[in-house]
């Protein structure tokens, strides 16, 4: 079954690339030994460059299930996930994931999954992209607010 | 300026907790010194886990913008951005981002910012959310197809 639902990503990732709707990546989302959602990378057709296939999938399984996280779901995505969507998938809460390509068969295409990878071990403002941390005086105030909010749901 | 736009980002996250509408997060992004987008963290309120105030943010702006990258904006935050966040902000191509708060002030009000940084250093296999590798024949098939498709958008 693992294989199976996993070759399902595949074909959705090279159905994505031939009818030229956006990156060559495929995801499913399954529960149950069922399909509750899958999609191909939508970043370039949807404008949005957070639509990889996985985060879509995982959007798209949330809507249905009508719930923030996806506990007691598997996903299988064609290619090992980026920074971004692995911290998706610990959000969401699925119980594993299977892929079937590396990151570095993405940077082999031309993606950035392992560079960005790389970044994340850099001390932030020394970055590509440098992340600068300002101390501002009432930066706790919505820490400290979410501590007494009492009609706060917990995610 | 840089102080303005970032105390921005925590009035945001402040109202968020306050009005009960989400986590306790607020991001906005920033091009040629005026507001494109901005956010607070919409998770449980849009049922999506993906929906942290960076994200959002950087969704609102590339649909103002009509673009998938936003190349030359600034994104400001209330606090560091999670690895999701984190790889969100590369793939849209922010030119830099400012944060207040820490990923450790973040896990103290009981986020799993740090966790998740955390397990991007073990093996994906050993992860507290399994990542396993599945060998399968035509696995780099999607890639084989985007390195000759020639109406591909490349992002």
């Amino acid at each position: 079954m693992q294989a199976q639902f996993l070759q399902l990503a595949i074909d959705l990732a090279a159905k994505n690339v031939e009818t030229a709707r956006g990156g060559p990546y495929g995801a499913v989302v399954v529960k149950n030994g069922e399909v509750v959602a899958s999609s191909g990378n939508c970043v370039t057709c949807n404008l949005d460059p957070t639509a990889h296939a996985e985060v879509m999938a995982i959007r798209l399984a949330c809507e249905k299930l009508g719930s923030f996280q996806l506990t007691g779901c598997t996903l299988y995505t064609s290619c090992e996930p980026c920074p971004m969507c692995l911290g998706a998938i610990y959000w969401a809460r699925l119980e594993r994931v299977f892929f079937a390509c590396n990151r570095h068969d993405a940077a082999a295409a031309g993606f950035d999954d392992s560079f960005i990878y790389d970044e994340i071990l850099i001390t932030p403002a020394e970055r590509k992209i440098p992340m600068q941390h300002l101390v501002l005086a009432d930066a706790q105030k919505p820490f400290q607010l979410w501590a007494t909010q009492t009609a706060k749901t917990l995610y």
